[in-house]
């Protein structure tokens, strides 16, 4: 299914930000220090693979500072590769923030966005090697990069071409966010790009509204096979009882079959941003690596799982550590508790 | 019903102690920090109200010297004006202090206090200024006041009376704390003030043993308006399922009618002090903003809750935030997860 | 049932290891920080005990160094006699180190052992007195110490012979870990010693397993004082929920009798490594303290629930804490919520 | 000298950031967490002068959301009145953030802004109350408000007329930031408002660049006066011996007098933001309160000094911490090493 | 000199304090959190001693509650044995609490302390065991113990008498403090007991103003020993050169002969607090290990020195780790930076 | 100088270790938490030479656990290249650790390490691409490596053996550790190795005693130029005035010239670990990218006089912060106190 010999199995394009976030469960407005790290929808999906063991890139523009500087290391330590970074050198670099408050019930979790006018948004092409588009087997983006500003969208719009043009296959997630463009707006861009998408992710909320699809859940994901050409299509559930404990699953529709497993119930959720984006993650490593639907399914769903106990927007989980939470989900009868 | 044109809405009257308690789930038995705040049940309540959105002093003595300094910057961040500060100069000036542990199953949460002969023990009338009594719609007592200090209680009776004198109305805590004095003495002092009690905050089980009263709890409740004359009559119930599981609701007699909404069940507790305390700023809001009955009821209840969720003895919430949790707390149907 | 006038009630005899746990929920992969403390299985049942209200020892061999000196202190501010501590001053000298990363479902917990060739395994019965087989009335030890070297397990060996042979009872925790020894070498070495052990703690899974028994638990428990002569059986049973949510009960055989209580259900865990060796501890405080084995099947069920509750291998609790607890977990109707 | 009964003492007006900071000496591109207060010139003036003992309001915009709430409870902490902060509720409002490194010798301590389009930018007079001008003493700005917007120039250069016009003194301090304007630009606005200017600060350094002014210091700060009919001129002068130990001393020009005091040297500096701004805070306050010129300029030198060694922008003094300062320095011989 | 064959080497009697102290250079008006940890003069001193390697214990009394554990945790932690600690069961048992705010030139470091009725102050010798004056070859106290309050005082002054009388020798301390009585007071009771005692510890200014000794430094040390009898005199030296710089040296008369080294200069101070304590420990230990005055006085000139370096009111120090400081402290030319 | 076309700048062949160090000046004896990072000398040079702006990796062999992870986690946010770390998966795995204690004067810095037999030691040319010899420029190694195990020592030769032979220029560290060999053991092996190193970094000391070279400094650096053929040799000069005050400086001997440059006095010490590392990653940075000694000499001191003041064994200083330390090292006159 893959492009063959390519340096990166995955490459992102996305805007990566700053989050700060109060420590444990203490609110934005009372809190005396925040703790720092970086995310980004398109980021935590390539990192999260990279941590499972694809070799991945992210695209993106981010100041040529000490901020940056932090950007720049985090985003290796996230296993991926800082080639195709850009540093932004204008006076008026910045990079964008958002502050994320962690909710108990009957407390919400929120997030506060700061991330107008970022040093990424005026990325352009000619800031990145002309090889590129030749050097992935998959390139994925989310439409939050098509929604933040006019000029990235454009950027966006024509890379996804390039890379299809190459031979990547295009992964793209559909992740509609009220806030930054309307549902009319969203659906004409949107509808103009699923012809070059391969791996489609759509929660059906998103399908029905924005998309205005119709039909059973399962005739929507075909529904996307049939008009645009897309090779799968992924769509999660996730059913909050509180912002601490979770249940999701989700279900994959592939090569005219549905593939799904048991849920995880109950989950104990520590942080859960970037759960979402390390379903993702899982779902590629899983084609990449196994080329197996069944295998692609379960490791997005353990991923993504064991992403809310964690810290942070992006998944730190080995595959080993993933393959282990997998066997336990399978299991009957007895298990150990810990692993020694 | 309240005064107009007065430069408070809510004046309290109470001792503000220094909390200490472990991080987390730690033991005072073996933390090596103590988190550092203050509480009373008297500031609570005025500051949480104040965050809301009235304005709001305190009547307090505290050490003239960093520790008090401490807490006087607590207070003015607590929303609450600083005016009816005392500071005591005499070489015996101390702040009460108490030790929080927050429990988990099977281990419950534990306090021990160090509050005897602190400087709010010496408070008298003389050190406040005597126009102080027009200045405000309500004046907020708690039984606490009454009970750990014979000079104290005097003045504190005489402040009841003279602010109702004055116009204001009188809201009176009855948590009733058997640490502090017996049932008979406590029994006597407060049936020797409720006549002068607009707002009755009390709970059944107090009403039954320490205030004798007997029936149903709507009798109970009904029986204070005619036997005293007070206004409105709350009364709560929570229901501790485990140190970080709780439900809470209330019921409001206002006016002939009983008010009351549906639980809020399985609150994720973070910090449980304070969270009755919440419940009267949310409720004193109510009645002063919106002078409505189910809107006090809603709100005292919601501040309540989230209270639960928040670490420290002082509510945090805006009305905002308040509004919010109200809304998704009568919301049906698939709601958002998180606020963005 | 033990000896009079002896220096000690319970003289141990294990490795201490540094403990290094990420904060909180933290990954050892992404941590920042670790927290920094000592544990071993019999350091944990004597120091529990000595909480308590015993006095007791540990015989171990640690580096005669800064990281010695610590774990020093802390076997001290333990409760636990430091006479019996071995300092290795050779070059060769270190501590084993044991990294212990706490799960939330569905991400388990897990340790990483780095415990060879550590000072304890180069202890000798000429280090230490050879007055210390008449100090005390109970001698404890567990199968670990029998499994991590050749060498110590002869001294081990011997030790038993010669407390038994001075009038100690001795308590035997044949925790099986498989990580240390095949089932086989283990079934041979412990079978080899049940004939010196008065207090016999096994699970019903080891006993099944590693030691083959056959049977109903009960006729299990009934087997090894039939078999071996061992005065009290003792088998815990352990529901694992999810990492954060347990259930715990016990069941002890003596006298002819069996003994058990309601479980402790929904243990709200916060930290589950020790809470095993707490079990010891209150059930040997409860046979020296009080003689009675209701009371120490009470005070071991309730002081292994509540180190669940606790950060850190080590049980913190003092027998009023624990009284506290089992009062409340035998009362019906309504109970205080905070010990104040 | 000052206007009677007037409810604030100072009221300064200028932007509020969120400050950023690693803990202790940790580098802005390597820590995990921040330390988050707030900053800003005016506000630490009015800040540190409440501290002492004055009463001071701000005016500034701040987004209406939990980030302009921990804003709000900061200000109050700081005892400066909220009654002139303006919420903004529009869909861009955002806080100004800047990140502060501290550095060790020879690594300097680094500033990053992050501030362009801040709610503050958007300030104009009508949402502001009419009556504001008759309510202060001094009104207080710096060059940076005049500097980050052309908008809020416009606005801020109005208030400074019709504060003068009610009847209040302008205290402004020159404190030139070549990132914000060029020194063209600087100097025409500058000499623009000098003329209403009462009390002015001005380092010697940027009067010769950006003022052009020429002669001695003595003759220069004479200059002010002479030329713009100043009451007060006031320059500072700090030697940088490292990052961690400054010298500092000042003079001021007041009433045809020149007047100064021994310099602090090796003060051991924790924190250096601030404390320019402290000094001012200690001035004002001085002035006001004792109507001194030599009490001034010693309060402002002791407040500046121990700023140094507090973390934050703002000021945490009392005037007796203050005065005990004085004294030591004032002392010769042997003095008590601490305060008991 | 000391008697032989006794259970302890050094007995301290004194009051135990919970110390508060803001982390690193935070204030306490300011501080979120509070380091938690004990002191007192005399613990300080028997701790420290036991650290360097003799056997001590503490006479002290503190309340039967959590605080109290923690207490008892701190004090075997710093390996002094809790068999002498008395537990107060009353209502009024209150730990004394001092708060420790930490300066930077020109800020100073500041104490408050919050002790007065507390636990230890209702110490009678009924609650000690009769054969307490046999078991130690030093009895170590200071005259804080006989100033805080009168009827501790009276059960110190016959504590004494009966050590003195069962062959003890008498340690003192008299570390005057203004706060806790007058000089004229002071002065008789501590002339009152001066012919108990063997070990004197009293600085130069000590005992020109209070106790008026005239003369030079050596004849008020050669006088103690011809008015009172004294085995030992020793008198310290600070130089402040600012909160983070100390000098420090020492001065001992014994056996007609004076004693002392070259100070340690440029100490960089982290916590001062306890180092003069630590002096005394270290010689103590000297005397009792080594019985050679020279190594006595270098011994409590390093453990003293080193103190200021470490964090808490107690001696952290092993005899290998003053050993080398000391080898150190004497050596010319080129060393080794670091102990690897 | 260097092989054109290279896909590394540097590669490096070193043990990494964990380094646990306690916060701030606390002691390894009573500290809580230690922070975790990692440290081995050769990473810390690629490193460090990485963050200036050259391309390296480390050759290396870590446990394939979680705490391995760590490891490859840190070594990619060094901007190091983990494709030549190899994972060890066998049971006896284990990674070194080391422990560091930060001094304060007359306390000094201690090391603890607790390395033998870590995985590292296994490390066999077969676990390596056989084309890793013609991927960079300089291949760099210290004589730790040599030290620590036979085995290692016999890969490592055999490296430098074919890096040599594929045109890699040899950078070689002779830090004489007298704990991990002998000096005769060290003299003959590095005696051997001499020959094929072209950068070499040696200190006069050992130069004198370890390998016996004699004359004054600048005889010994010609010496190896004229025994062994070596390209360039580096000197460096450390002054310990205390913990937390060094002065430094260095000298280099390249075609027949020496270089110098005035020293950094009075650096303001937070973590001296290290800084020996990053003067040669700042020299290699220099002659990679500048080519000019001057340079080269310049960039060393001045990243490794800045890296004592960064936490961690690891430079953290990109070439845009040294280049503005050089400037500001040579500037004369009044400077900027901080970059803004």
């Amino acid at each position: 299914m893959f492009k063959a010999n390519t340096e990166f199995d995955i490459i992102g394009m996305g805007e990566v930000m700053l989050r700060l976030s109060p420590p444990a469960k203490e609110k934005i407005s009372q809190c005396e220090t925040f703790e720092k790290t970086i995310g980004g929808s398109e980021l935590n999906v390539v990192s999260g693979a990279s941590m499972l063991g694809v070799r991945s890139a992210i695209i993106t523009k981010i100041p040529q500072n000490k901020i940056g500087h932090f950007v720049r290391n985090k985003i290796r330590y996230g296993n991926v590769s800082d080639d195709y970074i850009v540093y932004d050198q204008s006076a008026d670099a910045r990079l964008g923030v958002y502050y994320y408050e962690s909710g108990a019930y009957p407390r919400k979790s929120t997030v506060i966005y700061d991330r107008a006018r970022s040093s990424m948004c005026t990325l352009s092409l000619d800031e990145l090697p002309s090889d590129i588009y030749e050097k992935t087997k998959v390139f994925h983006i989310s439409s939050i990069t098509l929604a933040i500003d006019k000029n990235l969208r454009e950027t966006a719009l024509e890379m996804i071409k390039r890379f299809h043009k190459a031979g990547a296959l295009i992964s793209f997630d559909v992740n509609y966010r009220s806030a930054l463009w309307s549902e009319e707006e969203a659906r004409e861009v949107i509808q103009s790009i699923l012809k070059y998408v391969d791996f489609l992710f759509v929660s059906e909320e998103t399908s029905r509204r924005m998309l205005q699809r119709e039909g059973t859940l399962e005739e929507i994901m075909q529904g996307y096979v049939k008009d645009y050409g897309c090779k799968l299509v992924a769509t999660t559930r996730r059913e909050v009882i509180s912002p601490m404990r979770h249940n999701f699953n989700s279900k994959i529709f592939y090569g005219g079959k549905f593939y799904e497993e048991k849920p995880y119930n109950n989950i104990e959720v520590i942080d859960r941003i970037g759960s979402g984006d390390a379903y993702l993650a899982g779902v590629l490593y899983g084609l990449i690596k196994t080329g197996d639907i069944t295998s692609a399914l379960e490791i997005g769903n353990a991923t993504s799982a064991v992403k809310n106990t964690v810290v942070g927007d992006m998944s730190a989980s080995s595959i080993d550590e993933i393959l282990s939470v997998i066997k336990s989900h399978k299991a009957t009868g007895r298990q150990d508790e810990m692993v020694r």
